[in-house]
């Protein structure tokens, strides 16, 4: 039987040799498409897939947040004293037609957005999209403090009208592109110096750059509150997985300490941490409940240009928590690429140009593992 | 021939009659299904359409921005010196398989994002989906500075690190929910208290709460830099109207004046102003080229709550520039539901109970004013 030709859709319906044609063949159009990419991006360089997308259901709600009074000052001295919602967590979500699989909740990282998880910058499809093909109802959230979910601005109004010292309004994160990205996410050893195999889409990074945006993490109370809405919204859910990335890395987990109801299993992709260190052994032990995946990328020795652990650092952290987990009865793996032969990934691993590829052995992996169907 | 009664779906393609009594069954459902709703939105508030929605593509870009190189402190102190981009417009899409209409670029007001136009407080289909159902193409934007689109944070971490005065920080804005929103957005004439008629799904008012985000746009120069966007994205999509909403009102109008060459029409829904008395003659000239629809909601002599114009002040700049435009053979209609014995909608008018209903008027103007078929 022959390999079914369509970009994008259905590679999961192949069998493991075509899929590798297919991923070949991706290579080889990414290689000849993309060199002559322009850095701003525009409306042609949205790649249409061609088969139509069909969805029961799609929408946005909200998860959490509490209402608070602020002075006319903290409101930004237009109206009066008032009342406002601060710590909801925005939630985008898209349920196929024929919905077969348990649901899986996306987090995004430092300094972005749940834009992580759509459009790459080269303007192919992202995880979002292609999960909710593969019958997976995705729920991509803003975390807490970002994008659509808002931050609280009191304290910078009290701070310009002089009612608080400058130095409590705490600093916000912004990564910049030639060391918090190029080389931190491991494009490449110098900033402009891209690894020769590369599956990031350097020509289109310009576009990684515009979706960065400012970060009022370091405001948030530990464990961020971002991890208390997702495990509500997994109950909601009544049984989900969970996928982060980078800075929400170790989300999932705290989710399921706070309430492992609804969490069927955590994908931790790239994450900053898995805190080995940090959890003790009745955590462990909880934990151990919940199915864990962890993914790291290639060239893990990459100079990161920035502050904190090296990624080989941050690997091993997770192989121990691994190791731990597994200790205490628990069913945890590492999914490393380079040892299944696919080199070069970078940190932005759902935007890869394998990025489906990728995608491809994490639904493996849920399958597998957490069981692929709702209720299984 | 009798109505098709499928809830948020092809009312378009019924009679006036049947529209008439779709839309009275469903203010009887509204009325009957609403009353008992806890405030936290939940999972099953969210109302699933009976039929699929079936696209040819989806995703999501951004428009403009430009590369910034900031210190480390500007960046929040973690890494080196480094370089970001600002001012960019993030932009997310929906294509209908079979796109018959012209393209709709959709921006939100003060306080608010993108999300405005999506699912409703009380989860019903927002003006988003909608469109995409009647075989428009559809683009919903982030203003800049707001949401997804991110915003220029070094002068905080300027003035955290004492290198700039507090008050070279400007202030951010939020609207609160009893003055800022309730009397404001006229739900009823004081917090709390509703218009007996009115169309906003006030028992879901606190998820309209937790759609507010801070707003920066007290930064922006002018005309607004989101106003330049949208020129250049209806320049791309080479054709399309702006519906624009509140705080953005006027920005189609600076669009148009910026670059019209992509403008085709503008609606313009509860504007906070249309600048009637700022326009010089040459630019209501240069106006005039472009179909305008104003669109007010009912209570105009609601007490705002909050400093600045009545909306009946704000409606009748609006009048005058209407009256401005035609006199200089320019297109522009105001829609006024009251006067077609529609009562009681609100400034979220999008989100209103009758939103489809408003579309349907905002569409059939399209179609007949702007034409209903790309190019023609």
């Amino acid at each position: 039987m022959g390999c079914i030709m369509m970009p994008f859709i259905n590679t999961r319906s192949n069998s493991p040799t075509c899929r590798a044609t297919l991923f070949v063949a991706g290579m080889l159009a990414a290689a000849i498409g993309f060199e002559s990419r322009v850095a701003a991006q525009g409306l042609d360089d949205l790649q249409t897939p061609e088969e139509p997308l069909v969805l029961k259901d799609r929408g946005s709600f909200f998860v959490g947040g509490k209402t608070v009074d602020q002075t006319s000052v903290e409101l930004g001295s237009f109206g009066p004293d008032d009342r406002i919602t601060v710590g909801q967590m925005y939630v985008e979500y898209m349920i196929p037609d024929k919905a077969a699989n348990l649901p899986v909740v996306m987090v995004h990282g430092a300094t972005l957005s749940g834009k992580s998880y759509d459009t790459t910058p080269d303007g192919r499809m992202g995880w979002f999209e292609y999960f909710v093909r593969q019958s997976y109802p995705v729920y991509v959230v803003d975390q807490v403090g970002r994008a659509r979910s808002g931050f609280n601005q009191a304290v910078f109004n009290n701070v310009h009208e002089g009612l608080t010292p400058a130095d409590e309004q705490r600093r916000i994160f912004r990564l910049g592109d030639q060391f918090g990205a190029w080389t931190n996410f491991r494009f490449g050893p110098e900033p402009g110096e891209a690894h020769p195999d590369t599956q990031f889409p350097v020509d289109a990074v310009d576009e990684l750059s515009r979706q960065s945006i400012p970060d009022l993490n370091v405001w948030s109370p530990t464990p961020n509150p971002t991890s208390d809405a997702l495990a509500s919204l997994a109950g909601q859910l009544e049984g989900a997985v969970l996928v982060s990335h980078s800075q929400s890395g170790p989300f999932p987990l705290d989710a399921a300490l706070a309430d492992p109801q609804g969490i069927r299993g955590a994908v931790l992709l790239e994450p900053g941490t898995c805190k080995s260190d940090s959890y003790s052994d009745t955590q462990i032990e909880a934990l151990a409940e919940v199915p864990v995946l962890v993914v790291f990328g290639d060239y893990l020795d990459n100079p990161t240009g920035v502050p904190g652990p090296t990624w080989q650092e941050r690997f091993d952290n997770c192989q121990s928590f691994i190791s731990r987990l597994n200790a205490a009865n628990g069913n945890a793996e590492m999914l490393y690429p380079p040892e299944e032969g696919i080199d070069g990934n970078s940190h932005m691993i759902m935007q890869d140009k394998n990025n489906l590829q990728i995608a491809d052995l994490v639904m493996d992996w849920i399958d597998e593992t957490v069981g692929d169907e709702r209720g299984q």
